[in-house]
């Protein structure tokens, strides 16, 4: 497995439908705030061990979401030029060091409140 | 390089403090939602070339956004159960057959309206 | 008080800076997405009673960020011909119908499931 | 017409449902985020007089959509102890203090970097 074979299989998709004429950056934004708002709306009005029971019962449902969200990441990585591998590992750096473990330890706190 | 190597990282940085007692799912559902709404700000008043030029030149900060977006859909995954790249195939599975080749090209209209 | 006055000061604010120019439809949506998205931020990893107390302490910020949602929904409407209170007043009539007091109380269920 | 003639419709339609349990500030925020979503969908794949036309067309969904920003925006500044209004005035005040007329005129920059 690796990103570029799911980038391969998403842009097969919307080549053989010609549908990169619509992909502009702007609606391939637009559209992953739009699927994570889908997302979003299953916890909407469910909470605690209700909503948990939920995802379980709907993780079909939910697995079809992330998989939303995931497409149009590879998408926009991909458009953009973006390794999006290396932009994780990079992230992660720069995470690691905006949240030193003595300092983030057991707190929610933003970086720049720490 | 595989999602497992990805999510192992990224579960590494919040054991090490200690972060998994805030990450409910609806809090995570919420952080992906803030996370594409940051991205889409780029976006914000940004048009066509403009746009374009603009994404090119913060290629790095973007390339972030995008990191943060993939970090909270592996935890999300990791936290419900869910293959993500197994969802991701089978929901392209799906979108091959909602949209066929012949009734979808050249078309924005969506499925359940084609 | 009355939505036109308020309508009226955000059309003179922009006017006098000439940015009508940019209010795009789509870029006010997108603002409105953002700014929504901006006050859910504040209730990211706070919870129950905690989210309350930080709510009451931040009551100042709070207000701007729906004043914010407010702003863009008054341009929006005003844009696009939408008389906002009227809209308001007939969406309520559509809700009591879909939401029958006998079928609905104390239901968190959808309209289209009750 | 007044903020409070909404405010109390509002708050009727919810209370004769008995909904007001469900109404913890962050499900209204979420809300408020998913009613935003809604009507941004309305612009996927959508641009300029294409747009336009679509929104024309289609005044009364998007009346709909806006009114539902409003009766979330109106919920949550009532159950915050907020005064709408007051806020708006405000923040306009604040508005005009960031962005001076002979600086953002005709410029699409943010206050903290004109």
């Amino acid at each position: 497995m690796s990103f570029e074979s799911l980038i391969a299989r998403a842009n097969a998709f919307r080549d053989a439908r010609d549908w990169r004429q619509f992909h502009d950056p702007k609606d391939l934004m637009v559209s992953l705030c739009l699927e994570a708002a889908e997302l979003l709306e299953h916890a909407q009005w469910r909470n605690g061990d209700a909503l948990k029971a939920y995802l379980a019962e709907h993780r079909e449902e939910i697995g079809q979401e992330l998989a939303d969200i995931l497409y149009w990441t590879l998408l926009l990585s991909d458009d953009l030029g973006i390794d999006l591998e290396d932009a994780f590992q990079r992230k992660m750096d720069i995470n690691e060091q905006r949240y030193p473990v003595d300092k983030a330890r057991g707190s929610a706190t933003k970086y720049d409140k720490l």
